[in-house]
């Protein structure tokens, strides 16, 4: 039995009735389509959370999967209204980065504008596109009766901001935070493959706390007694620091963004 | 192929486990019933709030739609369990305006009281009517089976508290602050209609912070500086105070209730 | 029509992928099947309280339902992945206790433990067992084409930690609180059948507040005036203290584990 799949990922919160007008929509139009949460409480405005959160849920769904993603601050603007088609699926909102780095990770195969307004709501408000262009775009492809062509124009360079690159100076490793977690967990960039093969400890040298921290890469959280701080490679393959029990954002005053660099003690 | 629709609107948050409770009974009575979250962060009490979002999330929803909001301070009390039926669906919940103001825009044909036993759970608590009667009465309109006759007696005056109604004097309008948003979007009872034709500037005069603001009239968010006060006509029609990727409510202490005076400089 | 349903109870927060992920695999192995999220928001690492979220709500779901849930301080650590299979329905989850008092309700058929890589996802990683383990094995449960012998070996004794009893000295009872609601309500494990069968005047002492305070027994909250503190038999069977349109907690300072012992006024 084929069911269709849409997820959502947006900065609109769980109270006001944003979402459910989205999934209105959605069910309007696609009936049967299964509608799945990505996170509604990605910070307000901030692409960039909006782009990893995404990024980490999108590959463990099915091939077809429909990605709607909207982080939006410049809604109603030039911004464009775009679907990325992928080898395993679509994704589509703001031409603003926010789909861009879940997609990547896909082998992107074609990026359309949302012209044409056969695919969207009769009316179309200047500030939720959301609901008036996206949700029905989503809802039309996940009924799988359209192409991305006639959802408009090729657009020939999106958007794509990336993110830092890691970088490498003998055994040292400049990175810095993707996201912290529920848990206080600090995901950085630094993925398995640029850790050493051999090297069960390392220091981290964090400026917010102006400290050379000596940690050790272990396996799992439960490894090592409460309150300690840990490293370890997260369950989407990047180097995350860690407290057993705790919350080691908190402890390092780490947030999204700011570089860290690793020395791994031979 | 027709897939029912049940909305939930409630001030149950979720952290516990009572929405996950009706939607138990739900699926238990009609399986296959898509249920959609409107909200369940309405703030506890606030039947107002409760009936806004409602309101604003109904009109997206497909025909036959059957709506259950719980925002019921007065539970096991004298107030009235109900059903509304309207020319666009189903509204079901307390009699105490929290249904009313989604209804009256979907043409209210009938308002029943919820008495049969037949369609409640067998044992009914005195503080859980969500799950105990409101649930399972959605559940068996969403099959389509019953009639809202078969529920219990007519209801003469459901009760029906309305909004503030805006007032106008010459260039000047009179209303009120009907909700503010995650992103501190201030809705007022002002619609399109009551704006005048060709007006992009206005002074809006708020109380809470002693002052008289002048605003531009603009399309969208984007249009302006980021951190520029504007007002601006919402996705659903309402006169709307923001700020550009700022927090509008903030800067001016309003909350819902509050009154505003706007004037057109024509 | 038999729609398969998988109940999901974590302290994993709304705000990252993680929940997503585990739908995105269970979509993935089994179609159709119906998600309901119980909660998300337990406190981190807290078994107790997940485990008495799902004990509220499992009751009310329909029979061969598939309740997975991880609050799990120990992954990757010593405690067992396990399955219990009960009267009613499955429970997929760590061996630490979280499952345990859902599955007595219930009467506890089988116990065993997750061994079998037939039926988790290839790549198991360290830290996230709820979408590699406990995701995929209650995806093929909803499916019924497993046996929980299958799965892996027999559990012998599974951690099993129980909620305090209620002692009863004369006309005194000594019990505690099970958990504080978004109301503020506070549930004890005092059960309706602990109680007289004709007290409706009680004293509760509260050593967090230093006082003997006296409450009415009332059916309902809207019985009272706002701000009494009243105590009533909640919707599961508890005796709860409450404030009618107040937060009782805060004003008894009250959380979970603590003693309360209540005098019934003949």
């Amino acid at each position: 039995m084929y069911s269709p799949i849409i997820t959502l990922t947006t900065d609109f919160g769980l109270r006001d009735s944003y979402v459910a007008e989205m999934k209105a929509v959605i069910a309007s139009l696609s009936p049967g389509t299964l509608i799945i949460d990505v996170s509604h409480e990605v910070e307000k405005f901030n692409i960039r959370m909006g782009a990893f959160i995404l990024a980490q849920a999108a590959p463990f769904f099915p091939k077809e999967t429909v990605h709607l993603a909207v982080v939006d601050p410049e809604v109603g603007g030039q911004r464009k209204p775009i679907v990325i088609q992928t080898k395993n699926g679509f994704f589509v909102g703001p031409d603003n980065g926010v789909l861009m780095l879940a997609a990547q990770f896909q082998e992107i195969q074609k990026v359309h504008e949302i012209t044409n307004p056969k695919f969207t709501l009769k009316r179309i408000s200047n500030t939720f596109h959301g609901r008036d262009i996206f949700a029905p775009v989503a809802a039309h492809l996940a009924k799988k009766h359209i192409s991305v062509e006639e959802i408009g124009p090729k657009v020939l360079h999106p958007l794509n901001p990336g993110f830092a690159k890691v970088s490498r100076r003998g055994n040292t490793l400049h990175g810095e935070v993707l996201h912290v977690d529920g848990f206080g967990n600090v995901i950085t960039n630094v993925t398995e493959k640029d850790l050493p093969k051999s090297a069960p400890d390392l220091t981290v040298e964090v400026k917010t706390v102006s400290e050379v921290i000596e940690l050790k890469l272990t396996k799992t959280y439960a490894n090592s007694p409460a309150g300690e701080l840990i490293a370890l490679i997260d369950s989407h393959g990047y180097l995350e620091l860690a407290m057993n029990k705790g919350n080691a954002a908190r402890g390092l005053k780490l947030n999204p963004g700011e570089k860290i660099i690793l020395k791994f003690c031979k």
